[in-house]
């Protein structure tokens, strides 16, 4: 029987308030309304941006709220005026969505797209409200996406249909870290043949930086991370250089290590660390007159970044990219194919699995170190 | 009777020490060396950055020197081995050498030369020593240049000839503020038809970054400037908007204000102050998304740039330049065309004048605020 146009009674982790474990609760899901699409979730990764919201660090963080932004699943039902999917499509999830006709989507400047921002910023559907329901309280939204729930409603403009031949426990992870450090090798960075790059943070991010910097066939690429079992990690994904910045001689600082490294500093750095500390070491290690540092990690709330302007005037550059630059709706199809190709790596980054009643140990995982992304299993 | 070979007596204004005014004083100085040439200078400009090291705030100036950057004159001697020049060409010096040969110069991606950096940041020629000399004390050189004597040495991948009908009161200013500001919207920035931009600080190198927008095509060109003299002066360049900071309404915000003039930032924005204040309102008033920012101020030693990185992760490109981007030996003979053709303005810069002798004044009516551009005539 069709579940098309009723509320859907699931299980979902819930986060009640920032800083506690997520709850498993029974939620209602609404309908999608016109231009929305309700998925099935079938698998989400947990990303280290969920457990910074969850943490209360993100000045914008809201609860009671349902995480979750990397996601696959299939589409069970369609609202009003849905043409770019249909039920039974297997999708990715978007939390930066697509709309092809915002000032921004039609730039050609940006992935960003401002067509609901406003709205998905406070954890509501375009329209102001929640399809989440669960003991007579509204849930919020998070990202647009809210894959930590068996099923959710998405803008149709966050949701890409992809080849349903690539499995979704691996698809799901193009939702965000993977594609993240892939296109910020690829398109925000545009790395050339030789050039040398620098990875601050070997997590999920940084190892997708290495791929797309293998497949731009750079020159050096220098792996730096404080944990030394990161070495064989980066080795795995093409690194050609680790450095542990704790373990160098007193009175060289990683800024040195790497600027003697490379003859005079790195073509490209990327920071997927969040530390801004971090974000300064990587700008300062860019090569004099041309050198462009890319700031990928998430901040915590308040904290700010600094130089000596002589640092710019001399030819670096400070940029960034949210989602590696990619336009999830253009782009994703295509990367799922790479997948399929063997030329993008998903498969090794899955280091955990758990059912969704275990969803609070991918959380604890994440902080042990040994894991590199876990998935979570949405079937009951 | 030549004086190749020999040493010269003549006139310079030494700053024998921080924070005082400069002292006329007969100076020796000695012949070229290898790779050198000793140029009568006939005019020179007086710069922010000259007035900035004399005041003690730079803390890599060193005393006692001879300022001057801006400059233009002839060519009386050359070294061994120098082929880029002859006695008799009429010469703009260089503060950004251009050697050809290193690893920066043949990147094709900066205008930075690394030759002779080391000896030029402190203060002497490529060999280590000074060719200044001043009651039995050497001077030291700066900026590999020292406009500010009679006659002065510098290396010869410091020096460009131009076209000797071009006037040298003129092409003086070429050698940084009117260049600066020009590169940095043509080379650094590469403005495009209807991109709107904002300039911060309205003096030599803030108008002719307008110079610059306007040969580009920009859309608005908004002027921001505390003293509301210059909106004559931004109207004169082509701005077609001006913005004084500290007039705006309560709570409303120089990014507030552009933002909204904008439709939701700039395409570009130039810092034209050194105030590293400025430079983050510079930075946050660029659009999201591609929004890029060019500090070219030079800010006062340990001041530091900060920012949220979130204005990174969403777009927004911080960067900066040195003269402009432009490499001097190749690019300035086109300049110099470019203004006797008037494509570039240069007599509109200059408000005053001076002989050698009263050169002090010439920094005094730099902090008046009436003055752009003070020439220096050197002859006797």
């Amino acid at each position: 029987m069709s579940t098309a146009g009723k509320t859907i009674t699931c299980k979902a982790a819930v986060a009640w308030e920032a800083g506690k474990d997520l709850s498993i609760e029974t939620i209602e899901v609404a309908p999608p309304k016109a231009h929305e699409v309700r998925v099935k979730i079938a698998y989400t990764g947990v990303c280290h941006t969920d457990a910074f919201t969850l943490s209360g660090k993100d000045a914008e963080g809201e609860f009671p709220v349902i995480f979750g932004h990397e996601g696959a699943g299939i589409v069970e039902s369609i609202g009003e005026g849905v043409t770019s999917v249909k039920v039974g499509d297997h999708v990715v999830c978007l939390y930066t969505p697509e709309c092809k006709e915002c000032k921004f989507c039609k730039s050609g400047k940006t992935n960003l797209c401002g067509k609901i921002r406003a709205t998905q910023g406070k954890g509501l559907m375009p329209d102001g409200t929640s399809r989440f329901t669960c003991k007579g309280k509204k849930l919020l939204h998070y990202m647009g996406c809210s894959t930590f729930s068996q099923y959710t409603v998405l803008a149709d403009i966050s949701v890409v249909a992809v080849d349903p031949k690539a499995p979704m426990d691996r698809t799901c992870l193009l939702g965000c870290g993977i594609t993240t450090g892939y296109g910020a090798a690829t398109n925000t960075a545009k790395i050339s043949p030789g050039d040398n790059i620098a990875i601050f943070g070997a997590g999920c991010i940084g190892l997708s930086v290495i791929q797309g910097a293998v497949e731009r066939k750079a020159g050096k690429i220098i792996v730096v991370d404080i944990n030394d079992d990161k070495k064989e990690w980066a080795d795995k994904f093409g690194a050609t250089d680790f450095v542990n910045p704790t373990k160098l001689p007193a009175g060289v600082t990683i800024v040195d290590k790497l600027v003697e490294m490379t003859d005079g500093g790195c073509d490209f750095t990327f920071d997927c660390t969040g530390n801004v500390g971090v974000m300064r070491n990587a700008l300062e290690a860019c090569h004099k007159g041309w050198g462009e540092s890319i700031v990928i990690g998430v901040a915590p709330a308040g904290a700010e970044i600094s130089t000596r302007p002589f640092q710019l005037v001399t030819g670096r550059v400070w940029k960034g990219c949210a989602f590696g630059g990619v336009k999830g709706r253009s782009q994703m199809p295509g990367l799922v194919q790479d997948y399929l190709q063997g030329k993008i790596k998903v498969d090794e980054f899955i280091t955990h699995r758990h059912p969704l009643e275990d969803i609070n140990d991918a959380f604890h995982d994440m902080h042990a170190g040994d894991c590199i992304r876990a998935v979570i299993t949405m079937d009951e």
